[in-house]
């Protein structure tokens, strides 16, 4: 498949801009064939106009037309085959059994938005009938459902390259709310986000969308994402990355003369808490199961285990040897580019420096120079210095972790207490542990999206149930998801009509439920028709 | 009832602060005792780290402990009688039919959202099972649901004492979800907020709350609010007011360390679209009912229409000589304030300077000087001169109206494409106005919380379907309702237990469904138990 490294204005190919970039394989710190043009001003403008235009002027879509698009975009990526994989390898360094379990991971979940929306009780349908024989004022018919927010921005995150990208989570969610989308493609894998952008095209042209339904823009600088978010057409954004990128997106949206939502999934260091019964039970098992959490996908997930809280003592000691003996019995990781292997090594010097930490173990043989490869790394240091240095509890992203030893239980709690906002938190408890896993519980519960009991934060299921989020800076609005159905609702507004003919209302809220949907009706949830 | 003018810290009565003020009755311009003391920052600050403790300390209540605390605030609030109308009335001019109707509906909001916690099934609960055995990983058990957000600080509004004020929709909604309130009550009515937070006081105290869970401070500065709204205890706000107001609101919170969502409902001129047919059909009894609306309660709601947009010709003019006849025929009106008089005399005198603005109607007696009374005014423009002129699309809060004649259909949509966010759209239309009425009703959808069909948008129903918000600036968050059940979930946000054993469950996500509410369930709504 032939790149051409342009921007998609709406169906338009557009390359006006002088600054090109090439990806580089990070494997081998080879660039990649072709260079990709930045968007200019005017080509990002356009963009979200024609999307505001497109909005403005779209028919009413059956929901039925929706989940087609969704379900087609998965196939248009299927249909594209081995190229996408090796392209995305390429440019990643991921390994293609996990690109191809985040290619099926993708697919799967525009299917799970396609049949949500062809369902269709997400919309939250609520009637309440009319009683004009009310005292001392009638009672009017109120009928409200969820209806699309507008263009919404997305920002391709640089570690997952299929299923937080161009066609991932953000854009699946967003376009099953109804609205157009305009990704702003990470500049890491940008061959794979054009590929990716072809197969939604198609898609488009095939359900009979405009093309101007979806965009897609290259860059490298910030300014680039900035003139989106700033564009009065967009409405929503939807990001996954570093803190600092997405703190910059929502102060510039906040600070618009019309301000807009921004769902920015950022940091986490996921504290894992061992308990003291856990560690007398099965230390050796737990320490197999974190090496392998911190490590897997070279310790790149924003659930990455970066954090671990222990009662000091016998087992924890014997925790920790078998802990370092995994680490130093592992080798390095190739990283997903220069710039996040420099972040990485920033961290750990830093961590390394401090005179209360101390670097237990390290993958033995020496990342290889010209492959992005790094360490992995784990540290120890005591509650009191962790307590008092706000550094250590900042996410390194990559395959390290911090294990933190308490004295007491109260010490314990006194440090999940200063703990800030987190996608989750872990508790491996023991029988004799109810009491400080309950008070641990009910700390973490007001600072986390998604408590573990058992098991390790990294893999997250994409269902109804899961929540991806947390409170800030884990995410920017801890009141929402970037992964599982729920994700439809950041994208979505509710509509109330008043008294209105029945021939004009939307389907999902005329007294006939043509789509059996789970309704409101005068405070009664039920799929039953409105009596006449 | 003696009234003290102190701050409720929790259930501390505090007046530490030097400044002080007096609510004045605005029929008769009189000060009324006694001096209320505006809060200081170290009470402010008190009363949110309170809450913050209280809510980090709090047991799990159940339920049913929540819906009698709402419940017994309702009841404390009647058991006021008629002093606490007497006194509304003094601070707020408004008759006493209209603040027993409020009481009413404070009451009935307070009981409506216990029923609602009762029942149960707001909190979207959500179970995906297990599968151990799936390929090529296991499935993890997953259960989502809301769960409190954290204190949250509301702000009373000026024009509704009770039901927008101390223990209003906001103060509702936050307690329901779970959450300590602390209220920053309106300084035009002090002693009602008093009334009231001792009412709240009591019902906490039978129902075993502890009494940090509810503050309220008073000011007359804005500051106050600031102060409230940087304190990291606080996690979301609640306001309905000014544009001015809610924005200095709105951007302290995006602004802070960890930004916090502000709902706060702010203004709108609530067009109202009178189309050809229905204009040749009833511009009389359109005339009658819209004059009607931009009169009741002196024009002081966030619903008020001000502004009707028509095709000019013989119904027009027809309707406008009928309109005029109605502002002549009717008096001034008492307004809550003189602050809120002031601003309405600055905003009439300025449509009024313009060349292009008619003064078509006003009331006929001069308003009495010392009563804070304003005339009502019905002013009439064009298309062109309105669409060129930003300032006519502004709120003039306010018992008046402003009609625009369009020379053609066109121009009433590109009109409508011009205007900025909004409560409500109203379309009055006749049988052969289908046509133009569908563009007009899509171009609003995008535009509008709510739409009618027929009738005025004053008056705003308590009910599962209503939607009271909108795109900004009607809003400061397009996504949610500050009236209606669906105000809830401004208060909550997900949190998801993975593998977690049964017994430590909240009763919610439990495999049986104890509490009989509505789950998804492996993507299934059902209120059935879940097979062990």
């Amino acid at each position: 498949m032939q790149l051409h490294g342009k921007n998609f204005i709406g169906g338009t190919l557009s390359a006006e801009g002088e600054n090109t970039f090439q990806a580089r394989n990070p494997a081998t710190c080879e660039p990649l064939e072709p260079r990709f043009h930045e968007a200019r001003a005017d080509e990002i403008n356009r963009a979200a106009e024609m999307a505001a235009l497109a909005f403005q002027e779209r028919e009413t879509r059956s929901a039925e037309t929706t989940a087609e698009l969704l379900e087609h975009i998965a196939d248009e990526i299927d249909a594209i085959g081995q190229p996408l994989l090796d392209r995305a390898e390429a440019e990643t360094g991921l390994p293609q059994g996990r690109l191809k379990m985040e290619r099926g991971r993708t697919t799967g979940q525009l299917r799970m938005f396609a049949e949500l929306v062809r369902e269709g009780s997400w919309v939250d349908a609520r009637i309440d009938r009319a009683d004009p024989r009310r005292r001392p004022l009638p009672k009017p018919d109120l009928r409200r459902m969820l209806i699309p927010i507008g263009p919404v921005a997305i920002f391709g995150a640089g570690n997952f390259p299929l299923a937080f990208s161009v066609a991932g989570g953000d854009t699946a969610s967003a376009l099953a709310a109804g609205n157009p989308v305009i990704v702003k493609a990470h500049p890491a894998h940008p061959g794979t986000s054009e590929m990716t952008a072809v197969a939604i095209q198609k898609a488009l042209a095939a359900t009979g969308y405009p093309d101007d339904w979806f965009s897609m823009v290259h860059g490298v600088q910030n300014e680039v994402g900035q003139i989106l978010v700033r564009h009065p057409g967009i409405q929503a954004v939807g990001f996954t990355g570093s803190l600092a990128g997405g703190r910059a997106l929502f102060d510039t949206a906040a600070s618009r003369e019309v301000p807009i939502p921004v769902y920015a999934e950022m940091g986490s260091v996921n504290p894992v808490f061992l308990l003291p019964g856990a560690l007398a039970e099965r230390a050796d098992e737990i320490a197999t199961g974190l090496h392998a959490s911190v490590t897997l996908g070279c310790g790149q997930f924003c659930t990455n285990p970066g954090l671990v809280i222990a009662l000091a003592g016998d087992d924890l000691d014997r925790f920790l040897a078998r802990l370092s003996e995994c680490f130093a019995a592992g080798g390095p990781c190739t990283m997903l580019h220069g710039g996040i292997l420099e972040a990485y090594e920033v961290g750990i010097e830093d961590l390394s420096a401090k005179p209360s930490v101390e670097l237990l173990a390290h993958s033995a043989p020496e990342p290889a120079v010209g492959k992005t490869q790094a360490a992995t790394a784990l540290f120890v240091t005591d509650a009191e210095p962790f307590m008092n240095d706000a550094e250590m509890a900042e996410e390194v992203f990559g395959p390290s972790t911090l294990v933190v030893r308490c004295e007491t239980a109260e010490q314990m709690l006194e440090l999940a207490c200063g703990l800030a906002g987190q996608l989750t938190a872990t508790f491996h408890a023991g029988e004799a542990d109810r009491s400080l896993l309950d008070s641990l519980r009910t700390v973490m519960e007001a600072k986390a999206g998604r408590l573990l009991f058992g098991g390790f934060p990294t893999g997250v299921e994409v269902c109804a149930a899961m929540h991806h989020g947390g409170p800030y800076p884990a995410a920017s609005d801890p009141r929402s998801t970037s992964v599982g159905t729920a994700a439809v609702l950041r994208f979505a507004r509710p509509v109330c009509y008043q008294d209105w003919p029945q021939d004009q209302l939307p389907a999902e809220l005329q007294n006939h439920n043509s789509r059996g949907i789970m309704r409101q009706v005068d405070g009664v949830l039920t799929r039953e028709d409105v009596a006449d």
